[in-house]
């Protein structure tokens, strides 16, 4: 072949598999969100359609790798949990990141118009990726509890810095010195107090972030046309939850998952 | 901060910057093409539509990053060339590859309709990507050189193989069985005494694939009110050619490529 | 300073550090050691003095480096347990792995006057090294029950060889071919009705391989000159066994290496 | 065989190839060398018997590996390069690093009775090791420049230094001061003022550290018996000289070495 004589370029490739029996996280993130937050006139503090393009996102995702086991997005980050014993693209990184981000990107596109409808996309929504390989089932869980506490402390930090901005009439500079080393207490009494909102009854999706797992069902596969009866099988689909990750519940409730639940058995 | 019990979870990320002064090459490649290809009813054995989809999927790379000189892309992958002494994103592989193949992907899905009308696109298209790091310029020409040959090479046999089972009416098994082994002269011949096609006469863009690059102009920036005089600049636009990348005629007429013309001063 | 145009050459160094929280194995490994076994005139099918060179050797790694817990050693290789936390050298592979077998190294060439005497070392003994992550206790207990189910598989073979060679007058061919595909139970036939050697009895070292670890020893530091009073303080010193670590007992017995002893609840 | 059970954990070994046509160079590095010299009163500013068991120990790296090309030494560092197709171990960095190291290690202690005679040597000496790899002929010079011009300017300041506390009897911490900022004419004219001693007449050894290279030889391998006549054969031994190696004379005389000997054409 013609060819041969240039394919030694090849030999320059590394190979990069992750650490075998590890969990691998992929966090998709994106860039330079900011100005496409504002280029789309996305409603502060959060925005729920740009949560939900988000989600259709990651649900593809989990469509997509049966290894995929369970995801936690926020703003404009999502992670995803590939099961510790997958084998998915001999766990080469490049791979791995490279193909979870491009499909994370173009199902993310493609669920613009579902709902943002006429608004259309302006510019190309980009996302970095990464992977990380976590040796044990205690390290994935400060894991998954390190992004939804980020969650909390981000959203809290943001709903009250608007409402100030948007409702109080006050600077952007002057909302970020009174936030400024302030605690939970006096982000939930300002909210209550000066704004009437209730930081406890905003929505779950906006204050615990979105999970994505697969929730097993009996779904009518078809109906038998001599009898009428109908013939249900069990079938796993991903759906989009809002719960808390960070406590021991969670992990009991969800044992498919194999990610132990006892909390005090760390590391 | 409540979260930073966790953030030690961090520690676990790996760094991999590419090797300084290296050129960078990444390459993006279809994931399951063949069946998005039939999906969509590409046309065999090119789709004039699909390539230019592509072409402009990599013309946004380019105009997204300043270091990425070069690109060539042939069917389903591109493959770009950044500048040895890049320093994007402290040349961290991960971070390089993810988001040219995040940048790449969107592109992709927001140009589907500008080639492909009202054809609507039916599932996502996915692309993995990877990085390689080629210590001189004889390497790097040496891998584009791999890319284009490839190009050639493919579209032969495809251009015999489609058109001894679309317009000849053999099986595609029997039209196999009569491409293997044979070389350029009796495909050449084929095609020309069997069906009328004469290879050097197909568009440029199949038989070399295609190459961008910023091409420099000047262009009118503004027309001064008063005096009615242009303003006019330099500006690099990126364009797509269908040059020879192999020779050494290409990189004499791009010395901004700063990739070395001389093929025998090779290594 | 003069030197620092140069300076930037520093910045093609990679880092590489092993991921956090996984065990750390070094194996060292004697390069070229049956020519070097040979030309020392080493006995056949065990040298006893050459394989107290290596524990010595191993103990001097255990001496310098309290985060070395455990090592494994037979024939010319030696593995090395770090404890799971260890930070040395930032867990720097090229680092952890060039420094234990360097030392590793020159203390096998000073142990060698003690166990051989006046014979001299007629050439360098070279050592590969490799560092190798395991990110469980169960993982970490497959592989030394690798090494040590190696040991006893090699040293079977071997005693049956060398007995069919030395005692049996066999040719080596004909040594190799009787033993080939036979199982444990013939060849400890062979050995005690043709050679009158039960395999059980022959020293431990030979059969299980050496275990270097710390013991906990109460010593005497020194002696009160006025009441003759010796002060004493518990000190953990390393010391040469050669136990089975494959069992769950060892484990159980050495609760401070920190790994798991239930062989049950593995993986 | 019983032991496949356990060998699943040879899959955890990474693999770690250099980049290929990459100049790989090996830096070996005494560790803790400040205490081993104290404990070995080895001379100040420079111990010569020291410097030559280095010398030893590089030449013996140099016998065993065809492909280290040159080695440059100073102090207790040695630096190796490999030539940049060299295909030694897979161009594994972890078996490249560890072996040379191991071989450098062993043969320092075993060169050390021919320099030190009957002083014995009190404790291991102890190198680490790194691999780094250089994409050109220009980086490789700069990084041989950079040891170089790094052996000038240390042997300056510590002769200076010695000389003020040895023989001008001043404390180390005001020699230390007097030293702090000054320009090379002060030091050169302190040592020749009030020292007496002419820096540009100091051995080669002290100011240019230590190359090691292959010099080709016509060596008599035999003398034929019949006839008398001597049997002559062209024969690379590794030697040892105190050449400068940041200019281009080098490179010209040592075209053999395959390096770039035009320093304008750089990068």
């Amino acid at each position: 072949m013609a060819n041969s004589r240039f394919e030694y370029v090849r030999g320059f490739e590394r190979h990069d598999a992750l650490l075998p029996l590890c969990w691998i996280v992929v966090r998709v993130d994106g860039k330079g969100f900011h100005r496409f937050a504002d280029a789309h006139a996305f409603e502060k503090p959060n925005d729920a359609r740009a949560l939900r393009v988000m989600n259709d996102a990651a649900l593809a995702v989990l469509e997509a790798f049966p290894d995929a086991v369970l995801g936690f997005g926020e703003s404009d980050e999502y992670s995803f949990v590939l099961k510790k014993d997958t084998t998915l693209y001999g766990r080469r990184e490049a791979k791995i990141v490279s193909v979870i981000t491009s499909l994370f990107t173009a199902s993310y596109v493609m669920a613009w118009p579902r709902h943002f409808g006429d608004a259309p996309l302006l510019s190309a929504p980009v996302f970095d990726g990464r992977a990380v390989a976590y040796p044990s089932d205690a390290v994935l869980r400060d894991y998954l509890a390190w992004r939804q506490a980020d969650t909390h402390i981000n959203n809290q930090y943001n709903t009250v810095f608007w409402a100030l901005v948007d409702k109080g009439g006050e600077t952007p500079a002057k909302a970020q010195a009174m936030i400024k080393g302030s605690d939970t207490a006096w982000k939930n009494e300002t909210l209550f107090e000066r704004f009437g909102i209730n930081y406890a009854h905003l929505p779950a999706m906006y204050r615990k972030g979105s999970v994505v797992l697969r929730r097993t069902e009996e779904v009518v596969v078809k109906v038998d046309a001599a009898t009428g009866q109908e013939v249900r099988r069990k079938r796993a689909t991903p759906v989009v939850c809002h719960d808390d990750i960070i406590g021991d519940e969670f992990y009991r409730l969800h044992p498919e998952l194999g990610i132990e639940a006892d909390g005090k058995r760390r590391r």
